[in-house]
């Protein structure tokens, strides 16, 4: 059979770790495993299956000899390194942001659209994490009765900002308990100027704010919505619009979508049965017993869980439904080792001429 | 001038005491006040205006002599109790839910349908706190652009479960950040079997489900809405949606609203100009300096803050916005005093044959 020589680009971040844990628990046959990191974590080591691995320095040259890369260090890190694994032979799976509206780029969900891998020219890039959620949870839905619409709000962990910002949170939160001032140098977000405590409160702001208003988060859950779902990241075939809020819970993202499917004949149980039955999904969805989808329950896990699932009381065709998922596994590493997983499946774990 | 006997029902719960701070603060003219509660706290002292007034335990008999009711102790007793008071010549202004759907009971939000209260027969019901908000931000863009459809999802605090919620929500942070086991014993509510942790998580449950797969809650934004801005809890001419959300949050409540206009020719600086303009609300809406509406800068305040307000990008004549209140002033005891006011204001202070 088969193996490969691997590396893990950014392995030392909340997504690292657990990119290091999920190839781990994968089907990808790694003959070697590389940690790749900045010079400030050089020489540290982390174990796999076991085994200590120490971090190197991510250069160009330690590409070498590679052929699979599983990347999360930023995008600007991905922006100037990616390409050079790509020349010395590797295939790489990106989960930032720098390559997902870069049409030649594949952007993948393997439960939505797995058959866009074979286009890849080195890179295949993972979505966001709040929409990977999104488009696992309706893709069914797309599949059997169409897609007109759909308008999200989303409840957006802290970890989703990365350690540091986590950590932050962590901060505050034990802050506010003993009645400190909570100190805030990251959250919403450190690319921007103000920041506010997260713990406790609500940051309607996620990423920068584009001039029309949005978000970057909202643009990006609009755009690879789009892209994963028709294949164009303008699609008009499916309006998306998307509010995306930062809310005190550590890990999970949570989401409230609104959705109007184009056969105006499909009944909640029909929604229901396909969500179901849909693949990486778990329904959990019993207002009796009040069983729903939450975070500390969502937390560790693979799956992405929906339920509230109920029709619109005054528009035809229209459904709700709240989901939930682990946004560092599916909405991150364990959506980038699936996706090794496929690579290696069907073979295309080679840059192509 | 005219000065009032005033009572309030409930005086020890998280809306009682700020119902007590808020009417102190107040243009109602205090002749005297009682303070009334279960048998478990009379005889307790709670200070208004600096002087201690003892509790007494809240039986018809302690309505006689009071002219102005203000309750907040729970559904069941506004149900037993305020009839008793009409009767003995009390108006009442009732923050339970007890009577809110009666039609022969105004359910009034002043800066909405202030006018509504000369229909009193000694009963003014204040509605939910998630309502209330979102009418309030809502209310100029009815009157001027006229309102087709809402699509509202909640990010409520736990406060609005009360204050044993509240309390609990606490102790369960304390305990998650010490690594203890957390214990729920009252959220996501008292009145239904299953209990969750809040603290670090969501749930989607607040008020217990109805058969249609919606929480009562969600019932409650639905109905309130079209009764207060259409007169009609029924009323088909404004569709309103909601999926309600507790949050990690201790007080202020925020929605993410999504709002279709029937004059599509609205622009986003004519909805912006309408809301600053409105009653109660303030604008908190400047992206370029982060500026937007959170829980923990609402906190304590009267006004309805609302920010994020932009265009759809895909239908015309809808939009976004983002509204925060505290829910426990706005939302509760401010609502509910400022109703008192307004009766005052227009000599409506008594019951009419």
């Amino acid at each position: 059979m088969k193996s490969y020589n691997v590396a893990i680009l950014g392995a030392t971040g909340a997504v690292g770790t657990r990119l290091i844990d999920q190839l781990a628990h994968s089907t990808v046959p790694v003959k070697s495993l590389k940690l790749l990191a900045s010079s400030r974590s050089a020489g540290k080591t982390i174990d796999f299956k076991g085994e200590p691995i120490t971090i190197e320095e991510a250069t160009p040259e330690a590409f070498d000899g590679v052929d699979l890369v599983l990347a999360s260090a930023g995008g600007g890190v991905s922006k100037r390194l990616l390409p050079e694994a790509v020349k010395r032979g590797a295939v790489c799976v990106d989960n930032t942001s720098a390559f997902r509206m870069d049409p030649t780029v594949p952007l993948v969900v393997p439960e939505v659209n797995a058959d866009q891998l074979k286009n890849h020219h080195g890179i295949i890039a993972n979505p966001n994490c709040s929409t990977i959620q999104m488009v696992v949870a309706l893709k069914p839905v797309l599949d059997k009765f169409g897609l007109k619409q759909i308008v999200v709000s989303t409840y957006q962990a802290a970890s989703g900002a990365g350690q540091s910002a986590l950590n932050e949170f962590f901060q505050q939160a034990q802050d506010y308990l003993n009645g400190k001032e909570m100190q805030s140098t990251i959250l919403p977000t450190g690319s921007d100027k103000e920041h506010y405590p997260l713990a406790f409160n609500l940051l309607p702001q996620i990423d920068v704010f584009e001039d029309d208003g949005y978000t970057h988060e909202e643009w990006k859950m609009i755009h690879e919505t789009k892209k994963i779902m028709l294949n164009d990241m303008d699609a008009e075939g499916l309006k998306v619009t998307a509010t995306c809020v930062r809310v005190p819970v550590p890990i999970s993202h949570g989401e409230s979508v609104y959705f109007e499917v184009a056969d105006d004949k499909a009944t909640t149980d029909d929604i229901k049965a396909a969500i179901a039955a849909g693949e990486g999904v778990v329904l959990q969805d019993d207002p009796d017993h009040q069983v729903y989808p939450q975070p500390l329950t969502a937390e560790g896990k693979r799956e992405t869980f929906v339920g509230r699932i109920r029709p619109d009381r005054e528009n035809s065709g229209a459904f709700h439904l709240w989901v939930v998922s682990d946004n560092l596994l599916k909405g991150a590493a364990w959506n980038t080792v699936e996706i090794a997983e496929r690579l290696v499946a069907d073979d295309l774990v080679r840059v192509p001429e």
